[in-house]
């Protein structure tokens, strides 16, 4: 067993999109990802494990213990028009040829559920922090980037893209499906809720799916509210006297 | 050969109950499981190897040498009420595919021996010492807790138990088997016989197994002895009020 | 999929060399190689995938990304009388069995088209500067060196050789196949054109290939004023002594 | 591929003993192999490739290249009545893995010439110089040792034996076979042939075999000469201030 997929059901699904949002910096795709579950009440269909993930538990609230897996979700439109698949879990694998297997492991799994789309959400790392992160797209082809033409997005033209959520992408374009990859710009130093906020206030416009993001804008406010009483207590007053120190002051 | 199991007999044992303490931090699990060995008179039943253990082999008293190895015990209470599978070894393997091939391995033997019930044992890292660890437990679900009510034992309810003691608990899980894991409260920076003690208090009287901790006592003592002595000579002046609060003695 | 090889055509070839060229030191043997594609118009006609390589997409100018590859072009000369099979690529395996198993599979697949001498570039790496970077050779028998006799190259016969551009020439003697290795002198600070030159200098001699190499001379001198202007701007008064040194300029 | 042992030629043996001396520190093991080859003028029967070793070609004193490979030699007694075989090479595997599989393929094969004797070379570091290097030994089982009873060896009685000489003997023992592991004192620092004569003054008793040592004994004359004449250039006139103030003395 180098990846195991655990079917709890086979959903039926009409040409699904397939979601990516894995840990990764800022855990930017997962919060994106994890919010879509639970605002679209999206059901678990499948578990997937691992040798090629650290060999760790994970010790739940309740006292019970897991072993580290991904999840694949479903969810159905009410109307019928938009499937979805989501993907997500508790780590990546700790190795090259384990996120390799991997990402093929579930891209032939969506693949025989009938998708053919892929969305996968990363961070963009700038290294500062910013109050509006901006979203950087790329795509398995340029002609999909022009249906994002009046969005709010940069479209990146250079770099690379690493682990999970970019390959996923990459070896969906090899076997011929289609996708863009959202990369919330973070300062790559915090659980960054308002760079996730930011790539699904542009997927679920493209995807016209109705989700309230405050849950996001509310655990991005905590966390910035704790960097700034952090900068009050640790900075404020040391830092005039350092500051002199530092360029040789005498006072 | 990524594992070989050698098998020099194959006990015959009703329900047995695994029992894992594999080296790891302060090797709290592995004296605690040599300790039951050694008093239980258990019997030497399978040995180990695996391509993913360090290529070592260990030197012994006698000028004789060992390859690497796990192995693995039975026991048979008397009256025949309680079997007991002991798997411990020289060592973890080297990396996260061998922890869990190995793993997989064992439990399948163990499952075809009639297992359903695993108890791992280990540690619980604090960085500062103790002479009152804690025991802290967690378990495949939340009921079988319920079972240590009355014991004192502190239910952990977030974090990570990493490397083969966590492991076999989770993939046991995935497997339908059902378990508790006890870390032992330690330092981190010893052999920590009073850890393994402790686990073993809650461990015996729960399997309402009689045996003897003063050996694991003996030891216990003998590194605290070396701790206070090597304080003595090393920090003379602060060494008391430091004794005091570290290792809670009460001059 | 370990090794992955996508053919886009068959070429029909009569006992084509092969040329390698993968990313390494100073980007040596890949420029080189590259060159070779442009000028030569090669053509594409495989592309190779491997769990071995970093899991990594590249974003292209475009805003599209590509999964990292390796690439192989062929050549024929327009009388027919020298047939090419090019390889290039992203970058090399991230693991040395990665390396193995991909060197064995393009030379099982070149072996096939009927190739039996293999041309490999890479760099020779001093740590210092110069203008004038030598060509070292190695080959797979003493004899075949025989036939750089009168070219301005120098014939190494100590040292190793790390890596794909080095590990193709040593599987290749294994199965019998015959070839030399061209290791172009540099500094191994900068991505180094001009090593590159000099090695196409001797190599499309020793082919009777003509081929401008007017591209790399720009690009080395465009480094080359970069290394300069940096020099002068930070070194000020050292600069013009260590200038002379390093990179033999005499003004 | 992950071992590939070429054969040569399938030498006639009689139950021959294997003698092995890879790379390691000191380089002690492999000069003393080494010279057994020369002297005995023992010869080459297979070569040894596997993926798991480093991807290094070796460029050799006539400018052709060689893949890193292993050797296995033999050696016929002139009376018949001692038959060897010599197991040494270029590198070690380059991970665990490596080590265990190398070594597996390695004891099937003399197993099949008939061999149920393994001898190990190895060096014992001490971290300080000496001329008098000590000679450790340890066996696959303690009634062994007996035989070099009245020998200038000592004992070793604990400890680990890492990387492929050790191992050999421990997977030598789990296959029912028996061995011996000289390991020669040396600081670690040196390429060390004054260990490895050591050793070979203990084998060839052993084995009653007619060597002459002297370009070993040259060998470590020639080390010792260059680190005297290093001592006495970098540490003279200095040694004596150094030495003051690292004890405390005010002159």
């Amino acid at each position: 067993m180098s990846v195991e997929i655990k079917l709890i059901k086979t959903p039926k699904l009409k040409r699904p999109h397939l979601v990516c949002g894995l840990p990764g910096s800022g855990y930017v795709g997962k919060l994106a990802v994890d919010h879509l579950i639970k605002e679209l009440k999206a059901e678990l269909f499948a578990e997937v494990y691992s040798y090629y993930f650290p060999p760790h538990i994970l010790i739940k609230p309740d006292g019970s213990i897991d072993l580290i897996k991904n999840e694949l979700y479903f969810w159905t439109d009410t109307n019928n028009s938009l499937d979805l698949i989501i993907y997500t879990g508790d780590s990546q694998p700790a190795s090259s040829e384990g996120d390799y297997e991997l990402a093929d492991r579930i891209l032939s799994l969506v693949r025989s559920l009938g998708a053919d789309t892929v969305f996968t959400f990363g961070a963009y790392i700038t290294g500062s922090f910013t109050l509006h992160p901006k979203v950087y797209v790329t795509a398995t082809n340029a002609e999909l980037l022009k249906t994002l033409q009046g969005y709010d997005v940069i479209i990146t033209n250079e770099g690379t893209i690493t682990g999970m959520n970019g390959l996923i992408l990459g070896l969906a374009k090899l076997r011929g499906m289609k996708g863009l990859c959202f990369l919330g710009e973070t300062s790559g130093y915090i659980i960054d809720a308002r760079a996730s906020k930011r790539i699904l206030e542009v997927f679920t416009k493209l995807l016209k799916l109705d989700i309230d993001l405050t849950a996001l804008e509310e655990r991005a406010r905590e966390m910035e509210a704790i960097i700034h009483s952090f900068e009050e207590r640790q900075y404020k007053p040391q830092e005039r006297i350092d500051d002199k120190s530092r360029l040789g002051y005498i006072s």
